[in-house]
């Protein structure tokens, strides 16, 4: 089948790259990029040299063009308009922007700005984790897939949500690549390395996607996330507070109820736990948990790579589930370490 | 005056020779280090070669040596042995190991495993945060320091206690240099650069001091700290959760009220947030807080450089206090950036 | 067919593992580790969780086995020992310890002080760059594979060497990584964080392989190897230089004569220079050049991931070639950035 | 005395204010910056928080002001049309940019392209290393201080120069905060962290400057400056080698010779070497040899932090030399480490 990418010359465009190169059943077809049109991919990602000759595309070209699936690695506001496009030429779409993640129409004034000019297709998108929306995914046609924060987050949630948490503390530490291929100041180098410092710790645009979804399990949750930024460039890591009175056994036995078939999903045995070392390249999410009895609070821990299993693995397990792949094909890629 | 430090060839051994260099007042008597005695401290702080002649001394030598103050920067549970002898010589001691920090002496059997041999040593001694006990540092003989975690989190959470909160969440982030200078599997540098993973998430040891001392604050509060080990060599850094409805002003000039007059302690201004980079190779604690009203959480985040604030620069302060110099002597050491 | 790898805690044995679980025509017999023996693979390598389910053997067991190849990953001096017993019984063997890298007998007592007890070996086993002896690596059953200093440095030089120079400078950079899994001094997170700094600048050990495989080219070459220890985790950048006058189009055409049909290498087109950043994870290796006409200066730039192309990958390519599979079976692994 | 800084906005305007509030002698006049005019320092530099009040100032109003130098941190081609205006009405320059490096007014237009509009300038003007210089500095009223590769390439070069070496291959490790304080996709987080690579190998302009320099001890040198980029913030590292057959005892005495009554160099003992990690924020200079004798190697090693010895805190150490200071005045900060 083919596949097309919509802003490829980014960091989630080259993850997307790294995995499909080695996909058996996907050839690609178009690889967008404004700034780069005409160009030889390698020029921007060096790393893929040899492995693909491909060159970069304008996005007026790939809107013509005829292929199964498109993935959309876009800022936000721009698939928004761009997908209905594609789906009416009967191309299925993966939007790795917010544009279609939130079902309440309402929402996007609040937290994005602008009113959502398609709220019909707010209701056919799939919200894009397969652990929780897996049948629904391979299904649709359009699916909105989270970022990392929102995905290290829901995991390490959605356990604590079951056993009847209601207000979750989601403490987050994040790697410099979430920020994107592009300089800015926060990211420089000599002021990124060895940071730690927290980020908008307050009225987060992910909370209403997270609460979204973890409503399912508990109608009454509400989510505050206060994430961090730490000098590792992989990684997004969420430590997850609940004050709730539950042992590390009945922890345990909650992430194996939601977690134990998934392929993706390593939860670690009591008493160690998650690094983000330990997934770095991979599709994986470690999980883990810790009760502090005589305190009363759970917590649940979940280390990804916020480019794979936060964004490009997740997309492509995704369009694994939407093309009819297995949904593991190409993914099995073993993390990197040391 | 003169001071010795026993356990001088370790990370806070350096840093306190570091600072003690350019004290004015202050002449070095014994360095001790068990494992380089008679080698020149160069050899071990090689950072410092030029700066300072010394050698290091056994720990016995010390012992029988004649000077005004020593810091006893030593692994638990040696220092209780040692500091009634230097006491009853009139040596006044600066502790920067858990020996003397707990009040209860019942405490010690739960946490380290041992019977304190001296319980009335409790009573006289002081927790060494100037900016909770200044006074009575002033006049006391044996001051016992906290580490880089427990100061983080006291100065985050003084203010959420006093504005009544009764149980604290502190999410902790550190740098590798906590660990001490003894090469360990966790810090090894292929395992530990870029690592993000939490450590002890229950039961952590410094709970019980970090409680003692915010009692007197709000005298049912309880903590819960969750340590995270991430790539920063330097730095700890404390957010502190609690499920309390406060908005930002009221945060601020509780903030305001505790440390306004402080000379370590820089509030950041509302909106802008701490940073472990900004107070790097200082005595600076930079506080921030952020309030989320609708979800009912206030926070408290403290950056210090772990090896001064959380460390030798926190027994310093401490010294200049107990042998009557300028608190801030030998200490307005600018941070180090980027 | 079936492999073993002896000594597979390390990091080179972990590399091993994570390029082996996805080699089609490969099945993994024993994993020889002395410390874990028993116990699970995942407790030591717990990235690959859920990738393979081995335990840990010990070698007498391994010693005793049935398979077709071996890789010794393990310190100097004890494959000398175990290659024959394994040669004996039909078991093929790639060692990644210095043992047989050497044709001179006498050389081993000069630079490692002890007498080769096999010298005939010596003369049989072949030395694993495949990019210089492939056709010789298909046919032998003893193949001594290069570290990753000695590899970074004969694919920068050998270009060099075609031309005439007689003496290189060979300036290394190199990643905490190539050190080991066990922790040291000067491979602890706070040191080696950041560090530059040069290590055994004269006479270092890796010299007299570096010359005897580029005596093939030029038999009056001499080689000084100056590494220096920085800060990543992985890489070995090696940059070589000449003093001799040629310009960047002869070198380009001898690194083009050398290298073009090589599957593993990547010339860098002129005026852009080699990264590890771009190698990481793979098996590739960059190579560039650049020329100083007016001083007479010609240099060649290598970079390599220090545990792939500068071990286990390059391993497991002379094992392809001495099983007859695809020399790239299972080494395409696109390099991991950024 | 009074000071100003134009360009103080950047790093090493940062690091100049870092040094200058500890300067008993020195009150702070204008700090200059185009884009911040009008705002605290501390919104730039928050680590100086607390440590000075200042505000930024425009270039117009610090060039009526009245004081007795000033430090120039501004981007090459400005300072050759400010300082003449500032020597007229007697202020005193420490000009941190190349304009006023190189004596030879052509080699303006060969390497930097434009025509030097004050050649009688160049001829006042002192390259402002006080190891090499100092008596000149010390009178002069231009000081034009080298940047951070320039001073470790000839701190190393020096005793090589003097031995008799003709040709110098200079391989640098540089700090990303080399590049300055504005984000770049070359040092940008991502992908300069844990990067190994050179960058312009060949005519390094800082060449023409380092030659002009060494020229004094050996009228026929040439030198090649090979710079690579390493994922460390700060640090110059540089390695100089010789292809000159020379002992260590013979180095060891060159070394010492011209370097062992300077306040900030410090000479590694034999079979040691310099690690930028022992000179960070520090204005200490660490020098090492090595010579690989059967080969006819001598190498000259120099780590320096580039911000410090190669920036601020030789331009401080100029300062003193020409407002009638102690050289060392405020300038014996002690390295951070680790």
């Amino acid at each position: 089948m083919k596949v097309s990418i919509f802003g490829a010359s980014g960091y989630t465009g080259g993850e997307l790259l790294r995995i499909l190169v080695n996909h058996p059943g996907i050839e690609l077809s178009f690889l967008t990029s404004r700034e780069y049109e005409g160009k030889p991919v390698h020029l921007v990602h060096p790393h893929l040299k040899g492995l693909l000759k491909s060159k970069f595309s304008s996005m007026s070209e790939a809107m013509r063009g005829d292929y199964d699936l498109a993935f959309l690695s876009l800022p936000p506001g721009i698939s928004k308009d761009l997908t209905p496009k594609l789906l009416e030429v009967g191309i299925k779409v993966v939007d790795l922007s917010p544009d279609f993640r939130l079902k309440d129409p309402e929402l996007y004034e609040r937290w994005y700005g602008w009113k959502h000019p398609f709220p019909d297709l707010l209701e056919r998108s799939v919200y894009g984790i397969p652990e929780f929306n897996r049948d629904v995914i391979r299904y649709s046609s359009l699916v909105a897939a989270p970022g990392c924060n929102a995905t290290s987050t829901l995991l390490a949630s959605a356990p604590l949500a079951s056993l009847g948490a209601n207000r979750l503390i989601a403490d987050l530490k994040v790697g410099s690549s979430e920020a994107g291929s592009k300089p800015s100041k926060g990211s420089h180098h000599p002021e990124r390395s060895h940071a730690i410092r927290p980020y908008s710790p307050s009225g987060h645009r992910h909370q209403a996607e997270v609460e979204q979804e973890l409503r399912k399990l508990n109608a009454s949750i509400k989510v505050s996330i206060i994430p961090h930024s730490v000098g590792a460039v992989r990684g997004s890591f969420a430590s997850v507070y609940a004050l709730i009175d539950v042992d590390e056994e009945t922890l345990w036995r909650e992430f194996a109820k939601l977690y134990s078939n998934e392929p993706f999903i390593r939860i670690m045995p009591r008493g160690t736990f998650p690094d983000v070392k330990n997934v770095i390249g991979s599709n994986f999410a470690d999980l883990g948990f810790s009760s502090d009895e005589g305190f009363g609070r759970a917590t649940g821990f979940a280390a990804i790579d916020n480019l794979m299993k936060g964004a490009a693995g997740q997309a492509v397990q995704c369009m694994n589930l939407m093309l009819g792949f297995k949904e593991t094909e190409a993914l099995l890629i073993p993390p990197l370490r040391p």
